[in-house]
């Protein structure tokens, strides 16, 4: 298999965009990544897209053909995947895989999702076809009730306190703050963390990540071609995907991911790396205690110490680990299908030391990871990618 | 990249399953495609999944998980890739290319969709996702509508008569007969088609395919260890798509699909083939005149000459080339995202000469080739097999 590399990366701002479309989204995403990469459409061989609902949210599937026509990519290939919240890096993940295959050289990867034309409990709703349908949604077990059961099993486990989820959400704004594509740009207390809404014992509403329109997207070519492109490359080093059981409930543990823990064996064995070694991470925090769980079974704190870490500061900018240095789900805003996308534009950013993370540079950023979740964890995916 | 071999195969019956959910017709197609390969499921590696519309049909995103923990087969990836009525073929494709780049060995594609519990005006509304929601179904196009529009400038220029049409209905009906797996298993008459409920004039209803309720499945696996699983490997020779505009209104021809026609010319050009080489072709008959249009638009009449082709019988068992010896998707049924994958299970019956095909095969059969369409021509797959 072929080294393959990001050459350009581009993205919405994320919001509330009842201005935008869909398909308007998509394009602007689309044009900012060519033109990062100095690249013409016509350049381009194939593309992927990750949008998890866009049949429910909007009534249009068939999303890698529109988009392919509204891009004026016609005829090339652009095929659309789907995984949940995971969809966007499942997308990338199949970009890669076609680009190291040989099978295409210049490949673009989107994410997408339209979720503010609907009212929140009809969004809630779709959001809950993540999880298990029959065994769980349908008896009205919504996503910020699941992860409240394993919130409350890791604080009965490990002592985990309400005090340090919110220092997840603190930390999380304060990047937003400096991401001027952040859903919201506004700094938080712990104290205001505790004090929000509860909406399912323990997480707050400052807990939860929002409902979110937003599209990001980035253009992948072989190492030997990236060169021609761009100074800086972005070299993907892994890529792997687990899987877990769809429904809760099945799991041996709600106090970790397994889908994360395999996937990110995987990728480190692959990138001959360790969780050491990574200087910044964008992890899946829908809600802050998955912050938590991730930063732990991503391997960089040990099981049950991940709460205590971020209380102290050790997933902070100038922490072992920067850890959401966009801001995350939480403060970045959390558009389903487009999270997967924006992690690897964050990361392209960081380890280029680009201009975009004015603010919020982790300094002297070489490795970065990227760990996207779907559902409750039935889906993992985790890169891991290496600046130039 | 590597050669790529099917070497197990296997679905359910097509037809309307009132007593087998989603989740009970993707594990049936599955173990029979692993008894087929004479493989375990601990042998699997990863899995894609076709399906247009889980979402909207059974409230169910996340496909790929949950089939991973159905067929029990965690933690492997599966992934789900959507592109409407070529779902299926859409994910048969990133498992050949997952393979093909070395990054799996062996690999299960299944393709799936559970249709008949909704109503027919809702299942109509969501396959008109399929298309341009927005300037399309919204304005009250729905499929048959489309394909009319085709059928009706079919006629005009080429003079296409409606007998000739109904001449392909009733060709796959008499190849759907001898198949057990088929939705519906009699013959018709050419009088009853033309008898038959208008639809769409000029398209009635024994001219379009029906709701369905079915999976298929197909195990892929690279050359060199395909031959410890079966002694007649079916390879892969190419794989190629194209997309078109969504929209009907914005193709400068009607008469024909121009994605068939661009990923039809790649797929020849790979496998080193012409038109003439091919023995047995699924081609996507959603609609009569759709197969009129697919044996034209992949070069095996010239355009305009497919319903004079097919009335001759130049399509038949025993034609220059047999067409949808399954019974395509009007007889056998057309479960949309399973429809791709089922038309590769029929090419590697064909070409093994198994006793599944008893009354329906083709004599001599060695090559075979795969076409199916996304929505009204936006996506176009197009897969050229050959037998061992």
């Amino acid at each position: 298999m072929r080294k393959v590399c990001v050459i350009g990366v581009g993205m919405t701002k994320f919001g509330e965009h009842w201005e935008h479309g869909f398909r308007e989204m998509v394009v602007e995403a689309g044009v900012r990544a060519l033109d990062d990469a100095n690249l013409h459409g016509e350049e381009l061989e194939a593309g992927f897209i990750g949008t998890m609902a866009s049949g429910r949210l909007i009534g249009q599937e068939h999303i890698g053909a529109l988009i392919a026509d509204y891009m004026g990519l016609n005829p090339i290939p652009i095929t659309r995947v789907e995984g949940a919240c995971a969809s966007g890096s499942l997308a990338f993940r199949q970009g890669y895989t076609a680009v190291a295959s040989g099978m295409h050289d210049i490949v673009v990867v989107g994410g997408v999702e339209k979720m503010t034309d609907l009212g929140v409990n009809e969004v809630s709703d779709i959001l809950g076809g993540a999880g298990d349908q029959e065994w769980e949604l349908f008896l009205g077990a919504t996503f910020p009730g699941l992860y409240a059961l394993m919130a409350k099993r890791h604080m009965l486990d490990y002592g985990t306190t309400e005090e340090m989820m919110a220092a997840a959400a603190v930390k999380n704004h304060k990047h937003g703050a400096k991401n001027k594509y952040a859903q919201y740009q506004n700094e938080i207390t712990i104290e205001q963390v505790l004090k929000s809404k509860m909406i399912a014992d323990p997480l707050k509403i400052l807990d939860c990540s929002p409902i979110t329109d937003g599209a990001a997207a980035v253009i992948l070519a072989p190492m030997d071609i990236a060169k021609k492109y761009t100074e800086k490359p972005i070299e993907i080093l892994a890529s792997a995907q687990a899987s877990d059981t769809i429904a809760l409930h099945s799991r041996e543990s709600l106090t970790g991911l397994r889908a994360t823990q395999v996937a990110a064996k995987k990728a480190f064995e692959t990138a001959k790396l360790q969780p050491k070694d990574i200087d910044v991470a964008e992890v899946h925090d829908c809600f802050t205690i998955a912050e938590l769980m991730a930063i732990e079974d991503l391997g960089f704190f040990k099981k049950g110490e991940g709460g205590k870490a971020t209380l102290d500061g050790r997933t902070a900018l100038d922490g072992e680990v920067a850890v959401n240095t966009s801001g995350g789900l939480k403060s970045c805003g959390h558009p389903v299908g487009a999270t997967g996308v924006k992690q690897i534009v964050e990361l392209a950013w960081q380890l280029r030391g680009d201009k975009e993370t004015e603010g919020r540079q982790r300094k002297d950023a070489k490795i970065g990871l990227a760990h996207n979740v779907g559902g409750s964890g039935a889906t993992a995916v985790v890169h891991i990618l290496k600046g130039a």
